[in-house]
């Protein structure tokens, strides 16, 4: 037992202080925390100044938040917490469909839509059709599967970004898989957009030499009765934010070829196969 | 180079995408909290819950920040991270008095007094005489030293944290040492307080089975032209949560006497020598 706090000791200060009795997985948790929150503290020797910007930095990006704009979930993603909780929370087979973060954007409860529809409400953008099977790990077609997919318009905005401006649902639609397992749904070839970046994750980047922008990316949840629940994206393979995600949700796995076809559908086509894991 | 995110190099994904030419601290800095903070989550094996419950515990604490509130400052304070950056930042020779924390309630320019006045002015509390040197490490005394002290009223509350209620610069004042280093004034034996404790922080305290109270103290600022400041408090040695201080702030060192002498000028007396020590 510590009695008192001194710079050598200051984890087992702090972390002894916890009383008998509570939960453990605060108690681990917490202790986890404090051990590697010190650990920062003490191998950056970390100055009065720096402290004191990192207090107001903190009170900025609360102060900053509101129902529309969560920028802790920013500071997060561009950190690189939210792809590693998400990773190690959802480890799988090798072969199986691989997570990415959800992102800000998602509504539940969008419109049933049929085989081959279009989710493109407003008319603008390079209409693509995307098209796949929904497989499990030996390449049986899943029948059922329910698939969940948003993206932004052709300026780069989600429809809830814009309310008034774009249709309601705008480039978004839930599809079911079929005996044979596949998909086909009409959309836009999405475009690459700034996360918001004019708060404190913002001026972070820009001090750090980032910019704050997304490859262009289709959002997928797809679900399926005994597997895994896969929340992913696909990414626009010539995107020239491949690289340089501000969010890292890229996955060399989740590149999807996008071909011109140029015919009576559609001007692009990108197929991807979701694999599945059993739960 | 890492050019994707993955869950084994989740550290260099992030940290290898600071751009050259950025300042070099602040590229050691955020190397070090990247690296830290992806091995609390590792380690920590943390949920999407629980990253969901962290996200709002900060969110909150950001919301609650005002001008007369820091919870950040709260959080970094019963984490200990306050105690070690002061610690860090003031590494002193053997023998010299340490520093403890600031707290949130000094106020600059407070009045200047003759070396044996009462600078508490509500009239209420076990009446204390303060009393002792600055000397240097070999003992010499200090002459033209400030000291800025601060306390507590016997009801537990800081004369700004009761605007109106307290007499303004009550239990405050500034005093000067002459030839012989000592300094001499009348307080109160301060009482212990509780620090506030109805946001997130005090959340957190309640699951950790802590308490929130600070033992008993007075603050000190001790300046001398040639000597490192001294920002410090001393407790009074008998009080019943010096041993889990909220803050970390108790040193052994800084433990001071408390003498019944129920004289004409006082109930107590407390005797404390700084030892400062050269910049």
């Amino acid at each position: 037992m510590t009695e008192y706090f001194t710079e050598d000791a200051s984890v087992a200060a702090v972390n002894d202080r916890m009383a008998v009795g509570i939960n453990p997985r605060v108690r681990e948790v917490m202790t986890c925390l404090v051990k590697n929150l010190h650990a920062f503290v003490k191998e950056a020797r970390i100055t009065q100044e720096e402290w004191e910007f990192a207090i107001r930095f903190l009170t900025e990006t609360g102060k900053i938040c509101s129902d529309e704009r969560q920028e802790f979930i920013l500071l997060s993603d561009t950190l690189g917490v939210s792809m590693l909780v998400d990773a190690i929370n959802n480890r799988r087979e090798e072969g199986a469909t691989e997570n990415t973060v959800l992102g800000p954007f998602h509504v539940a409860d969008a419109p049933r839509r049929e085989m081959g529809d279009c989710i493109t409400l407003d008319g603008k953008g390079e209409s693509c059709v995307f098209e796949g099977k929904v497989v499990d790990l030996n390449g049986v077609p899943v029948e059922g599967a329910s698939i969940d997919v948003w993206s932004d318009n052709a300026e780069g905005y989600y429809d809830v970004q814009q309310p008034g401006v774009q249709p309601r649902w705008n480039n978004r639609g839930i599809f079911t898989t079929g005996a044979d397992g596949s998909y086909r749904f009409v959309g836009i070839k999405p475009v690459s957009y700034p996360i918001p970046d004019d708060g404190p994750v913002g001026k972070m980047l820009n001090q750090l030499g980032r910019h704050p922008y997304r490859p262009a990316h289709m959002h997928y949840i797809v679900t399926a009765l005994g597997f895994q629940k896969v929340v992913t994206h696909t990414f626009v393979g010539d995107d020239r934010y491949l690289s340089s995600d501000a969010v890292f949700g890229v996955k060399a796995t989740l590149i999807a070829p996008y071909e011109w076809i140029g015919d009576n559908r559609a001007i692009w086509r990108s197929s991807f196969d979701f694999v599945l894991n059993p739960v």
